[in-house]
């Protein structure tokens, strides 16, 4: 495979994962529209508009032509926003070829139809979804940048693929862990978002650590009913995409979703909690669409189904509480649907 | 069953499950060796030397007499510390019927045999081990006595006395959830702290979320690897005893195990360490018991094994970080065993 990797579009995450491929390989170059961003890393190596602190390797290309960035590539990340992953996979199509390893490390659902990213991206390219690596885990792209020590799981159908992936970003700074469970992966960067929104309205009300730990780990346990539902390993829900990226945005106070959680809990009604964001709240939407799932699959999810009723039917957050403290008593591993396990582990 | 409750002895821990208790119940009794504290529990409601600030419920008394307390007792809660644990139970026994409800909320092991708790309480009562409840879980006991919401849960392979149990307890801010798996939730309950101590370290080295949500998550994975090898079920160590008492003993600065590393990572040698904390840490001690148990399984533990060289072998903590991040390329579900999956699911 060619030695040249191609990384769309320039973000704080996108950059971050740049300067790691450009630790690893001489020829690395990233792909945006913005011009003077695009000059501003070739010139002065750097991307003041997302990760303001960071000196990005000199041997970090950027272009905003795609034909240059991606034609004779060996491998492609893409890592646009969600939102216009769909957009950015289209232009990439003229130039994309069968050889290409290709990479996402977008989380989170097309917003129209709730898609997956795999499944955006291989509509577009025309592609086998199987065949794409996904890439995620517990990683803020300024500590990345800073090269703290992290680790990732990077996804595929195609266990080729994910170990070429594997190889591609190991290094002594950033530890790289195969998974064959892609959906799994997907579902969980996504899922993850409600309850990084339920643990900041947790914080809001003014609970403490006890109620933070009850909510993520039985949140895990309804992220993991509902990926089992979908066909999903439950062993990866509690691996770096899932507890881990849950721990560290469920804590973390630059997290979108546990601010606007926050606030929530501290008596802030949803419009101006958007209004005071400026941005969409991946967690707010994921909760919607959730809501949707959840009843077509049939499966318990209320710690979403709380939150939903705080979102979009004006429910008091503490009444909210009230009833999922008052529920029936149950077991830890109630509705553990399992006739998936021996698919993922024969 | 009789409606009276005892609690063997009134710690911290002790004292705010009592405090559940006598929410719940009409009679409940607290025994301690200590007159002095029994008496302030008696009459002024409080236990100031374990719970300064905490008003406990009137109708909880306490004597010094254990005849007087367990006597005619319905259930009977034991969360002596672990090292005196035998020769509580051993004052116990002279009192006890085997249609008392027995619990205990002691995590670590016995220091000489490295037994569970549950085994020890067995061993001495003359009682089948597998009738006895552990109740374990994310729970400072300071934000219990506030009722702050808070979740458990209780694990028996008796399960009536799991559902007995989970009924005695709960109430609109303890919720408790039941599992059949008291041994998985009994080694998660010792091995966290292993990891806690981990996540200390990682934070005195000065790294970031990223680092810290890394060991949490691969520490995971490897206490349930270890866990499912000695017959546990994977999805215990993924639940309340398990990540739930990881995120909540590993993110706390009051916790011993997270001070204690902390100061490794800083540089200070364990003596100095041991000196200044004035008083056992689990971590530490668990550390080199599983240095045995994981040989002796032919487990590999890597983080608990760099730890062990870190404690007792001189290394410099940032080297293990380096052996841990360096070692060859894995996936995430690397050996982990899963013939007991069935055994759990079936």
């Amino acid at each position: 495979m060619s030695n040249k990797v191609a990384v769309l579009v320039a973000g704080s995450w996108g950059t971050a994962l740049a300067s790691v491929l450009a630790a690893n390989h001489p020829n690395v170059i990233i792909w945006s529209r913005n011009s003077e961003q695009v000059q501003e890393i070739n010139e002065k190596h750097m991307n003041s508009r997302y990760l303001p602190d960071a000196d990005l390797p000199p041997n970090l290309k950027a272009t905003t032509d795609m034909e240059e960035a991606v034609s004779g590539a060996g491998a492609v990340l893409i890592v646009a926003p969600s939102k216009a992953m769909r957009e950015v996979a289209r232009s990439f199509k003229a130039y994309w070829h069968k050889d290409m390893l290709c990479i996402h490390a977008t989380k989170g659902f097309e917003t129209e139809t709730m898609k997956r990213m795999s499944t955006v991206i291989s509509e577009e390219l025309g592609c086998k979804e199987g065949d794409l690596v996904v890439l995620s885990g517990p990683s803020h792209a300024e500590e990345v940048v800073r090269r703290c020590p992290t680790t990732v799981v990077v996804a595929s159908l195609n266990q080729k693929a994910a170990a070429a992936a594997q190889d591609l970003f190991m290094n002594a700074d950033f530890r790289v862990y195969t998974n064959r469970d892609m959906l799994g992966v997907e579902l969980a960067g996504a899922l993850k978002n409600i309850i990084a929104l339920g643990a900041g309205m947790s914080d809001g009300l003014g609970y403490g650590d006890n109620a933070k730990a009850a909510l993520l780990t039985r949140g895990l346990a309804e992220m993991t009913r509902i990926g089992v539902e979908m066909g999903a390993n439950p062993l990866t829900f509690s691996g770096l995409a899932g507890i881990g990226d849950l721990v560290v945005t469920a804590t973390s106070r630059h997290s979108r979703n546990w601010r606007a959680g926050s606030m929530l809990g501290q008596g802030t009604k949803l419009d101006e909690v958007l209004g005071s964001m400026g941005m969409v709240v991946e967690g707010i939407r994921t909760t919607k669409a959730v809501h949707t799932i959840s009843e077509k699959y049939g499966v318990q999810m209320p710690i979403a189904a709380q939150l939903y009723q705080v979102l979009f039917e004006d429910k008091d957050p503490k009444v909210a509480v009230e009833a999922l403290m008052g529920r029936d008593p149950k077991t830890e591993m109630e509705s553990m649907k399992l006739e998936t396990w021996e698919q993922w582990h024969s």
